[in-house]
């Protein structure tokens, strides 16, 4: 008898029918013999909805009031979920962050999970109830509410997970499982039925839209089971756990891919210390994230020095990126919105070499340009025009052989 | 200055543009130099489409989910009217029962309030914030929320206001006060000016919809000033508080009706004690309310029993009654679910007779036939059939000439 969290997105319980699929296979887990506590996210699109409905009333809404605002989205999934395992005979109640508490930072929109108080869910899984836990959602210090971010109910689930001690933490969505790159564009693509925590870091912090970093990297930190499974079929999905180190490890892994990139480019910088920080320093003061990040010395006098970031905040960061560089006399910035990324992850690259030969062969062959390239120990980063995309992610996933993939 | 709480219903915040009209309606008070209080229904029919979608998932939703679900809808509310508010520039928190708390009973559906803790509200109201508490709701000694009742925002308003010691507790919604009976029936009814507390009460708990009898109870007892107050057109609405010794009181102030009504009645029974007791008891063990209730004596033998219920309990009232009356042999159950009750008010009556009597004379001559008849110090209730109601609302309200009422 193991005890599980489960974790539901928005689209497995989207409607009342999908709220009962959900009571039910929680009910089955349950008749297998597992203790299950579950963490559920807001209905469908209500969180957009409501989002909408705040900016009508204010362009800026309070952040304090949005976090109010949001948290109730969640507090109406975890209480109709409960009803539906009532129905089914199966004792259930309901939690939101406050009553349990989910203590977290006070950052509105954007907290951190600090504590778990697990005493409430360990009382009802000892007594046979299922405690259902709103996700995405904390109590500041002060009693505020406080969200913890998209797709912070994953977050949740892990943290709960931690704090019971629990064997395995399922991730449940409209998705089966951790596949070798996006299926819709590349219909061979595979499921993979176990990845590493590094792996999983590097696919879903290269646009992988499975798990969020965060929650992947909470897991890895604690070493807890991550399971990521569909809501809406049976399947073993995809167990994300430390790498065996008896098996050896897949050249590579998969191909993620994201669209929404934009490229910031100033050139002829001069060369010497300092000019990275002087360029990064305003687009970070403007809270906008910087993703890949390239130079290049060309001579001994100057640097290129190029970042990315995402397509939302291009006009934003070009135009501190312009006022930082007046500072230099001769350097020009120049950028691309209509750019996206895509990284080739495997375990096996630390050990196999030729990965990037491999890359760089196909892209050449199908006469796709390589704007930027970044590295990392498991990870290959490029930047290509957006309307190359799609045909690199196919010609690789079929140079890399993923379509052969076991899929047991 | 004085401390004002506002209440906003559900039809006043019923959309954004209502929402940015109450925040102005707010921010204008505050300009008049007022400190300001403020509690908020959920908008719309917002809390029926959450009863509807809970029927949806099961037929009998658990009370402690189903609280839990409601109680959302009052914190959207106050979250967005926080917003509007800041959007004008005006300090405003929005808080939840939790968040207070405001302590209540455990009963899920029909808590009672036992302590508001006013600590951060005073906090606020010194700083110059506007706090807007979410009505309706309130939280349990084990920190489940809880709802204290339909039209319980009314009463989270009053009890804000006692724990506050505020100068007036004003409850705005659509009606522009309290009249002297139902403008839509009756054209000529005019708006009262002041009324006390006694005839709001009688008022109230005979079918006006203004104000719940619960909110005038707990008001009374604490001698806080009621003001009823239209949201969408200026004016001064209706102050309920303590009657005026010095200023003669009208013999009738209103009259009252509700449509929703049905009798019962035990013809027959044993003329001895304990025979209402033992009519009632299943009654009340099946929580049904019930109003009127009548005893008569026709011979020394013999006793007849009526009362009332709501329409929606006739079925099973008329059942339970059924099965109690078995027991006496000869006694015989009537009932009719197409009755209404109207009620004559007034403090005057104490002191002017004839009240009665003009009220027989007039249904009298509309041929009208009186089915039950109850009367307390400051009113006279008459049950009527249902298609007769209107007719006696408007021959009662010209005999009493309540149009002439002077409405400053």
């Amino acid at each position: 008898m193991s005890l599980i969290i489960q974790k539901y997105g928005g689209t497995s319980v989207g409607s009342v029918a999908r709220i009962h699929a959900v009571a039910e296979q929680i009910a089955k887990l349950a008749d297998e013999g597992h203790r299950v506590a579950v963490v559920v996210s807001a209905m469908g699109d209500t969180t957009d909805r409501l989002v909408e409905l705040a900016h009508e009333v204010c362009p800026e809404p309070d952040p304090r009031e949005m976090d109010a605002l949001l948290a109730t989205g969640e507090m109406v999934s975890t209480a109709l979920l409960a009803m539906a395992l009532r129905r089914l005979g199966r004792p259930a109640r309901s939690y939101n962050a406050m009553q349990l508490p989910i203590a977290t930072t006070a950052q509105a929109g954007r907290a951190r999970i600090v504590r778990v108080e697990a005493e409430s869910l360990q009382n009802d899984l000892r007594t046979g109830i299922v405690p259902i836990v709103t996700g995405f959602q904390g109590c500041a210090a002060n009693g505020d509410l406080t969200t913890i971010g998209r797709g912070g109910s994953d977050t949740t689930a892990v943290a709960l997970a931690v704090a019971l001690v629990a064997d395995e933490c399922q991730i449940l969505s409209d998705v089966a499982g951790v596949y070798t790159t996006d299926p819709r564009m590349v219909p061979e693509a595979k499921r993979l039925p176990r990845i590493s925590y590094e792996e999983m870091l590097e696919l879903a912090g290269q646009g992988s839209r499975v798990l969020h970093l965060r929650c992947v990297e909470f897991a890895a930190r604690y070493g807890m089971k991550l399971r990521v499974l569909s809501s809406f079929e049976a399947g073993p999905g995809t167990l994300i756990c430390q790498e065996d180190r008896k098996v050896e490890a897949p050249v590579v892994s998969g191909i993620a891919f994201n669209r929404d990139e934009a490229s910031i480019t100033v050139g002829g910088l001069p060369h010497k210390p300092g000019m990275a920080y002087a360029m990064l320093k305003p687009i970070s003061e403007a809270a906008i994230d910087v993703d890949m990040i390239v130079v290049n010395t060309p001579d001994t006098d100057h640097a290129d020095f190029s970042f990315t970031v995402h397509r939302n905040d291009y006009s934003k960061a070009i135009e501190l990126t312009r006022v930082a560089a007046h500072a230099f006399p001769g350097a020009a910035v120049t950028g691309n919105d209509r750019v996206a990324k895509l990284a080739v992850v495997g375990s096996g690259m630390r050990s196999q070499p030729g990965v990037a030969t491999t890359l760089f062969e196909t892209l050449a062959k199908e006469a796709i340009n390589v704007r930027l390239v970044s590295t990392s120990e498991i990870k290959i980063s490029v930047l290509v025009a957006e309307k190359d995309l799609e045909r690199a992610v196919r010609a690789l996933h079929q140079a890399y052989g993923l379509e052969r993939k076991p899929s047991p």
